[in-house]
């Protein structure tokens, strides 16, 4: 059993029911989440022994978000608590060609307030054998960023499997660095790289096209830059709206280009953590299968959690495997 | 920023949740609507200054009809209050190929019970610039149908816009009353006609066809007859059921017939008031863009209408016009 | 096994959630009640054979209001329909000292559109021992009016015990006729009177005094005034409050002045249907108990109805012998 | 109006909300069906006088599956009570290529310990000229199996049509006799056949093909080999997911082969219970019309079933003549 | 009319169903609050005329903030947005001797961010007539405090009555200047003391006992000290818990102490927003009373807020009247 | 920080919101609950280290109750998976003088089919130093006593404080075993006796009264029957209904006899697990305090219970000193 490591923020995602605006209503339902979170929750679903490490509000929203994480089968023994409210937003879902609008409480959470020493990383490393990161917690805070380097020095010292998700989310980076140059620096820390064209492009100051082509040079590239890196995992959205996607899932292992069949799904029934479900596959494929069948089982790991709710992929392989082996029906299992 | 006026009675509406029937129920949602008051509603949202005027229960229905009216920022200093309950109608959802159920409860409503007189229509048309009104008022009582006829003489003879939504729903028709005659005479006191086909060969008596040679002769005889009208307005749906819908838009502005690109709506959310977003969408586009620009606008209301929640047509100019310029991936907005 | 007949009004209840009002909700909850179908479902979870005759809606409200009737075991082979709404009204629920409001919506309801010749008496009535009815039939309109007296003629002919409660609710008499006349004569045909001082001095026109004295004389004259009468029963509601109530009932059963102990309800979960719960204890008593177990058993089915959720009164004939005999601690059964 | 006997357990199905998993839920949606129940509420809602024959507990749960039944108009005298739990079952609910998933809790239900001589057939079977049995009843317990023999061997010498739908279920048979001999001779009691290639394959021990021919040599040859069966009734589902179905369905009627077009759902509310509207609605077919607008009818119903929530189909008989006369707009109805 | 100006936060508050802790819970009910808005919206529904002067997030929540504001019919002309979240809190609801616990999140809200020059004190107090602040809003920020500080001044220059609640929260001041001071030089600025011995000590930094004898002796230090202020009221909670409050009103005029009765208030829907419907009801009074009056009208006024649910106090004029004359029965109002 | 064990059935309580009854429901809560793993979940949240040995359903069902044991911070790695259901419950929740009404389906559940042999007692108890089990499991089935022995032998060998809490529920020992013989001789492995004179007369065979005097005299009994047993815990409800409480503690040591003031809880939010409360607030306390505190934190611990939604003791170890050290008006925690 494969003993993961994941770091990231956790956040109190707050909506209304259904379709509804937050004028409209009087409740709002919960999850907690997190990109890195909900990569390891669903490892530990599938098996994974999984410690997640984060800073959480020192009060009745972090107990509830730390119970949350336990019941995800996630061991929190590395969980700090700090005097910050923890970080939360508001989402109203969208339909069809309705977007769905997020407005984040984040800026100042308990996890923007981590600072280097706080995580003993020599002990949280102790047996892992993998390590998750996203290109979100660098950008949260200075804080969240040293930290995040910290453990990755260590983790990459010590010969651990690092999955780098660097996604560049612009609005979040205001603590006055440049995320390309923090981006790279991490990266040199990691040893598969999740991402496509637009990450590549963004880390490398490239302009590669988004087609086939385009895909190879770049991943050929970032290789080069990054000998450190072995592997590039991409994902693809055919077209679609918040009602119903269109999935699959690409990847250039350094010799070959892969590809999976695109799967639809005609019914959204939640889109939030479908990105971290790929990356959960991903990694769970590479620990258990060729290369092939981990972007297939990525893709289909994918493709599940846009029919569950919550921030959280919560099929079992299983469940995974019977979509890589083309059993879409739906049937009712009694 | 224009001063609209909207007329007409505010209902309440009780469904179950989901595709539930009453008897499966045990708690009803609800919502107070009404087809000019929605129109006033969406109108307040893109930033109209809306005061309705229409006569409530005076109890606690008719005070949360009032709230509501509030929230939407809808001025109710013209909400008057009788001795009688507010309408209301009993909504079983419907879902494909399965007819919603609508029962109501209007009749002897307090808004039926208005009469000529109640209404400061001096005071009311104050500064107005816009008056907005449909087919539903003058079937509801004779009462209701007379007062209309005094606002809107006063409004035409101010100058102001009259949009008319003459609609003709036989069952309401019940106080011995020739609708076809009484909606012929508030025509007159109208500068914009909504309505496609059907209604003008109610309201003239004639047998054109729906297709767009139809509407046109349509069109150009209704504006002969109504020297008044400038420019006729029609929304087109294009087969469907009750979970998906496909919707465009035409006009005849008295010189060109304009058409918009058909809108998919493949999950509806709520289909009641549809009709009212495409009615808001084109005051608003007649009053800040040219008219193909408006009924693609419109369009785009009603279409967004369809996946929100109530009567009430919640998007705002930017969400509307995003669609317009085919902006429809629905990708989260953060 | 007992057959009772009852008559008269079935209403919808909408409530807001807990204590909240209609303004600060999004859903309501429903019941369907009515002072005379409360004490026949409640007859018939005690194990009569019980038919409500009524008139409903012709709609999916009819339709749900008769299922539930049917739910709770009542037979409605005697249950009309008719084109006008089912009547029903709005509950904002209070506590402590501030008061439950209620708005009304059945002036034009169903019901109140019955006629005498539309419910077949001669069949309702076969095979029937027991008829019940209240003064809020005969004050809804002037065919409610006769269709009771027609029914209550009818049973009164046929021997059948007749229990009337001839409660009166000033603002239901509106269409017209005297209030007591009415009720005096429809007492002509019953048999047990339910109701205290201000009922008999609302029939008498007397003055009696509320206490015991003066209940004592009040009974010995409404008994010699209408010698069709045997017994007088009565509840007594001792302080209390919208959130706590004190209840004990008495009686002259024209021999002997009887009274139970005070049940004390510190925490009230509904107070609606109360004295619908007494009515059906007081005949239930009637049929199987001496007069002074049939005060305790009453008294002891007003208090448990307290504690239950919507109209009815869904207790056990064992749960209210138990409380007959003094078991009050409310431990858990297994 | 046909008399009808439906014969078999009742369930409880328990399942969290939408699409939500049990671990993510705080509560549990119910309903109460079962698939011999199913179809009777369904021709009760059709009009039939339909009397349901079963065991429930006796306690709060079988109290409130007998309100149930009566609810949907179900005559429930022959309901029996016995102390042992209801069968139940809790459903997470899947979406697109995601199954559902069911836990069952029925192996000592109070159903399951039925036992010949409880059940007054007699009695029971009195005026009835409808009777309907499934493969799930005989699966359950010896005495579930011996009880339905003891009621089909009346009901067949009394001449009472009898719609058999022996379903094998593999799961349920565990009290160590052999599925195939037990159906094969409950199918000597039956009138008519509903079931596909499979199920006749599984009663003959044959293999043909699941295309027209195979349907037509395998109906053809079932009832030689059952010369008191007179039809054969199967449905199709082509394709399709947990989210959107395509059903249609064909008949051998012993002359001639008959089928219908495919109905789509593109939005599939609830899809328990499908199968028996359509049996419900074959059987109603057979009560009115001829063999090719039985199988519109029950292909209508089952389609419509796809859009109502819980077990039990109910549509009126109405919505379904207009989905079977072409009507599928599922326009408001007012 | 009046026309009353309030200024200070609105808060989100977050809280679980019932007695829930917030990791047993999926959904939190939400309500728009904060002291100084309470109290507004208290005399809106009284029907003063109300403006609140306030800060709120440029995002959906502060849209839903401003919507709510809107239906209790507060003037929303003078919100300003800005960018950073609205404040909030999450409140976990004690019981009995179980205290509710409250985490808040708005050190850094959007109301924390205003600054002297954003909010135009000339336009808002145009026609003013009645300004009320509490000690919570200078605690905020220093932003926050020299804002009070500019508006109060204007008003105390145009001889507004100004109400002062000078609440001290400790755990608030965090911005490094000292509290005493502060909110003693705004109160220089007011004409009406909201407040009892402990608020007059922390001012003062007296020690004054709590009892009859301390309070006068503290109010006529504190008028000799502040020859601004005219009046000092009190409310005093007389033991109790989460679940029961006991609660009367004092006051020293300047001339005379007055007091009230205790009134009981055995079941507890909501504390909070208490001593705001106890604020709102001493200014209605003042507006309308005699000060004898206006203690009883504000005691029975706090004493009904204890039945309602939310932030804000929705009971009307007149309820609290009929409490004030002692109808304390809860009665059901038809 | 301790170690403690627990062994016990876990069980899936289901009950309609608030007062209702399942017929008036169309959702059901839930919770996990079952005396010993309440008990271990309380600890838990007192900062033992807790693991609690079970045996749940291989189900969708046995996964959530697993699930919430990892969220109460329970050690789940000794839970048993088992092809059968989990034991469930339902629930009416009765109120005042109306209890509640509890349906078992718990016969055939997994926990019930546990043997010795399946759990493995020396990892179990390895560091372990404390075990708690009660009279419930011994009444399931005979595997499960015979686990429980195996377990309790081990235990007591190695020095484990053993807490009985001996409970004689009469209705669950159906294996045809004699109780008395068994829970004598599982009481032998114990080392401290939870119960009052019931379980003591039930225990011996006497029939000690339930005073002062009576309960003194039985412990003294108990103790030289079983010398083991070094001290009696009991715990006393002083009347009360189903909506109120007044409880105390008292206990033998040995030496003295101590008790506990009374604490009344006059709003009773959910009485399942109170017991289990006190159980909980023993073991604590014995970890911890001297015997006078020791029952003080119990009692207290129980009566915060009885403020808490679902099973177990959400309560902290501050929340109960406080009460403890007489802070009892529930004043609102910022």
């Amino acid at each position: 059993m494969s003993k993961t490591i994941t770091f990231g923020e956790v956040l109190m995602r707050l909506s209304p029911e259904g379709y509804k605006k937050i004028s409209q209503s009087s409740t709002l339902e919960f999850y907690f989440g997190g990109t890195e979170m909900n990569v390891g929750a669903s490892l530990a679903n599938f098996g994974n022994e999984v410690k997640h490490v984060t800073c959480v509000s020192d009060d009745i929203v972090g107990q509830a978000a730390t119970s949350t994480m336990k019941r995800y089968g996630i061991d929190t023994s590395a969980v700090i608590r700090h005097q910050a409210p923890l970080g939360l937003y508001f989402l109203e879902v969208g339909a069809v060609m309705r977007s769905s609008t997020i407005a984040y409480n984040r800026a100042h959470s308990a996890f923007a307030g981590i600072e280097p020493g706080m995580v003993n990383w020599e002990e949280v490393l102790e047996d892992a054998d993998w390590f998750h990161w996203t290109g979100i917690t660098p950008a949260i805070s200075e804080g969240a960023w040293k930290t995040l380097e910290e453990g990755l020095k260590k983790a990459f010292e010590k010969g651990v499997h690092i999955t780098a998700d660097p996604t560049y989310r612009k609005d979040l980076w205001n603590y006055g660095q440049d995320a390309r140059s923090i981006l790279s620096g991490l990266l040199r820390y990691s040893t598969v790289f999740i991402g496509g064209v637009n990450e590549i492009n963004e880390i490398l100051g490239t302009s590669y096209t988004g087609d086939r082509e385009g895909f190879i040079e770049a991943a050929k590239t970032l290789l080069k830059e990054y000998p450190n890196l072995a592997k590039v995992f991409d994902k693809v959205r055919n077209g679609g709206n918040a009602s119903a996607q269109k999935i699959s899932a690409r990847a250039w292992n350094g010799k070959d280009y892969l590809e999976t069949e695109a799967l639809e799904v005609a019914h959204v029934v939640d889109r939030i953590g479908t990105g971290d479900a790929y990356a959960a596959g991903l990694i769970y494929g590479l620990q258990h299968y060729d290369d092939q069948k981990t972007i297939a089982f990525a893709n289909a790991a994918c493709a599940l959690k846009h029919t569950i709710e919550g921030d959280v992929n919560l099929v079992s392989v299983a469940e995974v495997i019977d979509v890589v082996e083309g059993n879409i029906s739906g049937r009712i299992k009694r």
